[in-house]
């Protein structure tokens, strides 16, 4: 059933909706999207039961190498089995179960604006675009490393449209010194958007630097900040059976500070993961508990999300690979562990292509359609991402908005009140006319349907004349003219004045240096 | 639940099995897919109940033009209200109701080879290239009208892929004359595969001939020809409310043959249909009720498929548009309609694309998908279509290809058995290791995953080495070499003898012009 979200308000597309009289307005809010389809599952829930199963006898008999001494400790602390030697933990059930139990089945992050902020909960459909690239890459200036002008584009370009509702790390700014690289990106986000940020667990320093720099930019007293979620970071195991410090470090200082973990192990099977789905998933499902119990662990009900990154590589060169009928498959049965544990939880499309070609399209809707019928919660890389995450496209960005705001179009619910039947339509056209000019038409025109992106509807003849461009010649126009825009500030002034007053401090103190 | 088909059969899908000692196969029997996924309603049963009243109350109170005088006489017999003047039938839903009764649920179609066999039922998952485009267009040749040469090109790629279970008119060769144009389609289609063929109802005496080429070919009496479906056809009525004569004759001589239509309203919102989706689902499900009544007239229990291709057009220029969310949607609610009735039906992808880019990759995908989820029996313009169907992509064929290959691996069970589970290459492989060398994955690497037929997934480095071949690129490499094979003729000697015979025998008669 395709049913739209209950807080629906009107008018939220910005610039879309126009006048049209008494006729019904086709009213959909990408801000607020709950799916439209109920989860598909692919394994029977005997299956689902002995995945979950493996996974528990995962940790209980094999154990978990968790590099960080604290970690360590507050596991040994909770009744787990530690060997400070191997930094092995042997994790019984009971802890699991107890983890489970105080972890939330549902919260709402904040964001920089009351409209934006996010609701995670199943149910709920969240999106983020490609994150995590080193590289960037765009038909004007080519491939090439990111750079802290191409984030701020990216993170511009993510403000302009409803239908991604979280700030990810879209790229890497490797032109600023890794010490001093989260006050840039912090304040870029900060700045340039009111979407809710994502933030880096790259060690205590860093952490605690993001959030002082939300809380300057947000006006939010250490209290305040605390007492609901602000922000999020994505915490990938080291799989197989591994969490590094870095990781480990910051499931602990963000369940401290109430913030958002989501715990996403990232397998790709016959690579750190084995070669079968079920498999793969037993491990994923494993390395996600150990993660979100240490969340609860540090402290009982901060907030988490169960995550899934499981697809498979290439056999014959072990090349990663998205799109594949096994991610496809992954993702719906991570789904289906999921919702046996009632978190929120994180999915993602992918893609390998090396360019926004039609693999490229092929595999980022193709994967995304496994993380829609899987009922994610937040869907990760749903847009711009190729090479596997390696590149950011700014083209991609933009086609694969297109089949983004589609789904959320499918999210909007359907009506179907005798007006929509039509049958004045009907009787008012004879056998081979035309509706073109009848009256149920023309009252409904201007927004009786999508309005495409990208998508070039002329004929073959027009799209001639017009300088045939293909999809990312005129992808390429459109983040051009985004960018060509002025920049709107989200930061009042003395905001911005104090996070560069921080900034300074910080940088003339050495900032903070990732922790690996 | 991804269920397989119960009649799998093993080693189906030529040249991708290989030796792989003891470990459970990967087998995936393209040729015979069942769908894995429940399907997904739109509306609301109450709602999709009142989509049919309406529909058949046009067909009762607007009623429905029908040009052909034999069809009114046999829908005046039936009971329904005939003004011979306006040409006007108005069908009472008695009418309806007892050609529903008639039609069988489900039923086969004889191809060429047993393996071939077509079940069209509620649950089964047949696909179909792109078709009915008269030109065609490759990055060797450029954008041209169709020939016989492509025609015969693409009939052999086509009967070169198992996802594709049926021969389509994929282009229309138009350097042949019309009055023997059939002759040449037809004895391409019968000597080049052994899939089952599609017919043109272009007037009763090119479908004789049509017929009794078929008969020829496979060797058939008159009475085994009649005794069980060998073919099919597409009836689009005109819409709205409009059934011209060839295609009235259509539904009639196939009924007669026992031969198999599919009805098929081609319903754009805001042109030959109403605005709403709902309206544009009402005016479709009438035409297909008016013709899947005369087919039951015409011989009760003839085979007959509901069809529905619904999606609308861009309300700016009255182009048509595809892959759209409401066709998407369309798609949904026609899957609901169609099992309302029980009968085997047809739905469709499309793309309005000039070429084969990301546009087009996301548009024929999004609405392939939507067919998928709508438990369609038969999806049309899986592969290949661009502009609305004015062009088949020779590229495109290949890489939709890709996408209808995932569905058909999707339509796999997926095993979760202890081995799957592989609770022993978790303990194989260390904390930070890798499962390339593990056991586990040795026995299974060779038939793990599903191995993409253009997509590249080596990575930039390498991709640029190896030239910097995108999609289109590689897939012209594809059906270059696949079309270089030598030619495998499906048609035994003295058959072939025997069709050239009647062909000459009809050419010298002057063929059978197109009735219009």
């Amino acid at each position: 059933m395709i049913e739209g979200s209950e807080k629906r308000r009107e008018g939220r597309r910005g610039g879309r909706r126009r006048d049209r009289g008494s006729a019904p307005a086709r009213d959909v809010d990408y801000r607020n999207l709950r799916h439209p389809f109920p989860a598909v599952p692919v394994f029977s829930e005997d299956r689902v039961e002995a995945i979950h199963d493996k996974a528990l006898r995962t940790l209980e008999d094999l154990g978990i190498k968790i590099l960080l001494p604290e970690a360590r400790t507050l596991f040994r602390d909770a009744g787990a089995l530690v060997d400070d030697e191997t930094q092995m933990v042997r994790i019984g059930r009971e802890i699991v179960a107890s983890a489970l139990a105080s972890a939330p089945r549902q919260f709402t992050i904040r964001a920089g604006a009351e409209h934006r902020d996010v609701q995670l909960e199943l149910g709920h459909l969240t999106i983020q675009s490609g994150a995590g690239c080193p590289n960037v890459t765009d038909l004007v200036h080519g491939r090439r490393p990111g750079s802290l002008a191409d984030f701020e584009d990216l993170v511009q370009l993510i403000q302009g449209y409803d239908v991604l509702h979280m700030v990810g790390p879209a790229t890497e700014p490797q032109d600023v010194d890794p010490a001093v690289r989260h006050y840039a990106t912090m304040r870029t986000i900060l700045s340039r958007s009111d979407k809710v940020p994502f933030v880096y667990s790259r060690g205590p320093e860093q952490v605690a630097d993001a959030f002082e720099m939300l809380r300057i930019g947000r006006d939010l007293s250490k209290e305040a900040f605390e007492a609901e979620p602000r922000c999020y970071t994505i915490i990938n195991t080291n799989s197989p059976r591994q969490i590094d410090i870095p990781m480990a470090q910051g499931l602990i200082d963000f369940a401290r500070s109430r913030q958002v973990s989501i715990v996403t192990p990232f397998c790709l099977m016959g690579a750190m993961a084995p070669v079968s789905i079920a498999g793969a998933l037993v491990l994923s499902h494993a390395e996600a508990l150990a993660g979100i119990a240490l969340t609860q662990i540090a402290r009982p009900g901060a907030p988490v999300c169960y995550g899934a990154f499981v697809s498979n590589v290439d056999l014959k060169s072990g090349a990663p690979a998205f799109g594949t009928p096994e991610q496809v498959k992954a993702n719906l049965a991570a789904g289906q562990l999921a919702r046996k544990l009632g978190l929120p939880w994180r999915c993602a499309a992918g893609c390998a292509a090396n360019i926004n070609d039609a693999q490229a399209a092929h595999e980022t809707q193709m994967s995304a359609w496994g993380a829609m019928l899987a009922g994610c919660t937040i869907l990760v890389h749903g847009a711009g991402w190729i090479e596997g995450g390696l590149t950011l496209s700014f083209e991609k960005l933009i086609t694969d908005l297109e089949t983004m705001q589609v789904f959320a179009e499918l999210c909007a619910p359907t009506p179907v009140d005798d007006a929509e039947l039509a049958f004045d339509a009907l009787q008012e056209v004879a056998p081979g006319g035309h509706f073109f000019a009848a009256a149920h038409t023309m009252e409904r025109y201007q927004t009786a349907f999508y309005e495409p992106l990208v998508a070039d509807w002329s004929n073959f003849g027009t799209w001639t004349e017009r300088g045939a461009k293909d999809a990312n010649t005129r992808a390429t126009e459109i983040w051009k003219s985004r960018l060509a825009k002025p920049v709107e500030s989200h930061l009042p002034e003395d905001r911005s004045a104090a996070l560069d007053g921080f900034i300074a401090k910080r940088t003339s103190e050495g900032g903070a240096p990732p922790v690996s």
